[in-house]
């Protein structure tokens, strides 16, 4: 298995504290140390990490849990291969440029026989099923629309997608397009939705607290979604098993 | 004006020296400060770096200074912005994939009315001239050929390609398909090949030597092409203006 990160905020804010709990689950608290990486969008450029070394271990994972990016949308993931050999080329968040926007996807679970789904215009350059199920949607996605979607239609349109690869095995995943953030549950996707009042939070996978209140705005909206939760004392929802849930400006829709 | 940096070699090699002094010339030792960035192969895999950041002040700069990633295949590039804004989307090198690989472009010049020209399949994500003509080549690229061509043949089309857009201006530009380097000059671009029996380099641009022959095997050849020479002791050999070269296992061929 593998596990996912993803943020979502009204404004750009770093994930540095969520980061680095999550980090420590690639061969420190958790088992997933076949690579990591991360996405974040920057206007409507996307600045990627990868990295095919354990995230708890990696000099540059440690860079990134002290360089502040600030980002409306992140996705992240730590690895653990089924598929695949440990290599740059199998390391998600996996991207692709369609009608000039940076599509960025990260997935955990394994989907049986996805290979045999048939591509067009995306070609997957490593060799995951995910990332043929990345290129599955977008070549599905291309030919359904002529030009971009309301993020509504697009929703409604990655429902159908996902509920169809969703028949092949586990399809846990976050999608983004630059402007909203998808979470996909299988089986196991949570969230936490940060607005004021702000409050304390403590990570779960490592000893450290932050108190939101100091580092916030009032109108500011946070919404970070994990495999499972990152913090031992906030209240996070479950997505409800086979669920495309949409994330715009830091709230769940 | 921008600055290109690339290096091909026939076994993976780290790209340090040459990007330290390289980097220096975003805004300490050169003018171009409007962000930088590098892309590496790795086997089928590019990991890409970007920064909007002086590459001589980029904390992100100086962690890749100190990261040895080995590579056959680097694109890098420091800008000093004429058309569009300093952002991420708009820094170099651009990535693209076509065929299953990943395409990677920077361009040091400018392109008058470069944007009139159509695009189909591939359209840019940022604002600039480069990021159009990339985009222009990777569609008729894809048009040529069904499936990926010899290097060749792709090395002729290419040499088609740049012609023609070389007549709207300067096209100095490093693209690579994963397999090959292929380096254009409009008016600058020079390279040094390095091989057996190796000797000690010293940087243009700061107080950095070091004895290539202490850090190599006797069948290492590394080839560093770069718009002006990065070494004040080693014979570059400077690429005559609109001409293609393509560099492969660390040779110009």
């Amino acid at each position: 298995m593998c596990e996912l990160l993803g943020m979502n905020c009204n404004v750009p804010t770093d994930i540095l504290f969520s980061f680095r709990g999550f980090s420590r689950r690639g061969g420190a608290t958790g088992p997933h140390a076949d690579g990591w990486g991360i996405a974040f969008y920057e206007q409507h450029g996307c600045r990627l990490f990868h990295d095919p070394a354990p995230s708890a271990r990696s000099p540059m994972a440690q860079f990134i849990q002290n360089f502040p990016i600030k980002s409306k949308n992140v996705i992240a993931h730590i690895r653990k291969a089924r598929a695949g050999s440990v290599c740059v080329e199998n390391t998600h968040p996996f991207h692709r440029e369609l009608w000039g926007r940076s599509w960025v996807f990260a997935h955990n679970g394994l989907l049986r026989g996805v290979k045999r789904r048939p591509l067009k215009w995306y070609q997957p350059i490593g060799t995951t099923d995910s990332e043929h199920a990345f290129c599955f949607m977008l070549n599905h996605i291309r030919r359904e629309f002529r030009q971009p979607p309301t993020l509504s239609r697009l929703s409604a349109f990655l429902r159908r997608l996902a509920d169809d690869l969703a028949e092949l095995g586990e399809f846990n995943f976050l999608l983004s397009d630059s402007r909203a953030l998808f979470g996909h549950c299988s089986t196991k996707l949570a969230y936490v939705e940060r607005k004021a009042p702000f409050a304390r939070a403590a990570l779960a996978d490592d000893d450290l607290e932050v108190d939101f209140s100091q580092v916030t705005t009032p109108r500011d909206r946070v919404l970070v979604v994990a495999t499972t939760p990152l913090t031992r004392n906030e209240q996070w929802q479950t997505i409800a098993p086979d669920t495309l849930q949409m994330f715009v400006d830091g709230k769940a829709s």
